[in-house]
């Protein structure tokens, strides 16, 4: 009866606690490993000229934002229609390429992203500069809800 | 005796349940008013030409992230030189004035801020640009942890 009652301890108390920060853990190396990789997928669409592919992983809302030089942009379709006026053609996209510096999981459903983007056009001369990112996981899936570019 | 189980029972359950949303609320009003008010005190402290208490806003460590056209630049120290460097007078300082246009309460400690800045410098030429900040309660004290302005 006393070995029952310890196992019954220690599956109610000491496992969830030895198994909680590790489930934790992964989880959180899930959600960094998903993040980068929809930001290489990103510069993959880009680089194929696939613009829509390219806004997928922004939230598709009103409330998404979008600093840049231009100032303050807000929602996806606005979004995406100041990418296809800026960018209109393969020349003017060139080729993309993303360094993250920085990826911080601030809770279990919010991220903040620094990086460098570099874009290679040698028709028009290249662009270089910085973005930071925030990204929220929303109905199980990660976004980008904030985006400023400069 | 039916009567006293009532109350407990109301005390217990409905009464928490009804008074925590609105603490919540009243946090969160709270906790919004202390970052608009530390981004006033920020620009009048920079209009009296005091950087170092401008600065108190930011996080005092080497994690604070700071993102301009210069690139990323780490820690409090190195972001209060690039301030000091960039600006070593009040004629290049100006007067400066912030437009909040966004303040969202990710969570009760991580807050998300949008604004436009515009310095007003007759001698030397005015600039504008928008900045992106996200504020974390640390030690009960909110402070920004991450700067992007451009």
């Amino acid at each position: 009866m006393k070995q029952l009652f310890r196992i019954v301890l220690f599956s109610l108390l000491v496992l969830p606690a030895l198994s909680q920060p590790l489930s934790q853990k992964l989880a959180a190396n899930r959600d960094r490993r998903f993040i980068l990789e929809a930001l290489k997928r990103q510069t993959d669409d880009w680089n194929t000229g696939r613009v829509d592919r390219f806004m997928t992983s922004y939230w598709n809302s009103d409330s998404l934002t979008f600093v840049s030089k231009m100032g303050i942009t807000y929602g996806y379709q606005a979004t995406l229609e100041n990418y296809k006026k800026r960018y209109p053609d393969r020349a003017s996209m060139g080729t993309l390429k993303f360094d993250i510096l920085e990826l911080d999981l601030l809770t279990p459903t919010l991220a903040y992203v620094i990086g460098r983007f570099q874009l290679t056009r040698p028709e028009i001369g290249n662009a270089e500069g910085h973005f930071t990112l925030v990204w929220r996981k929303i109905k199980n899936r990660w976004v980008i809800v904030s985006d400023h570019t400069s």
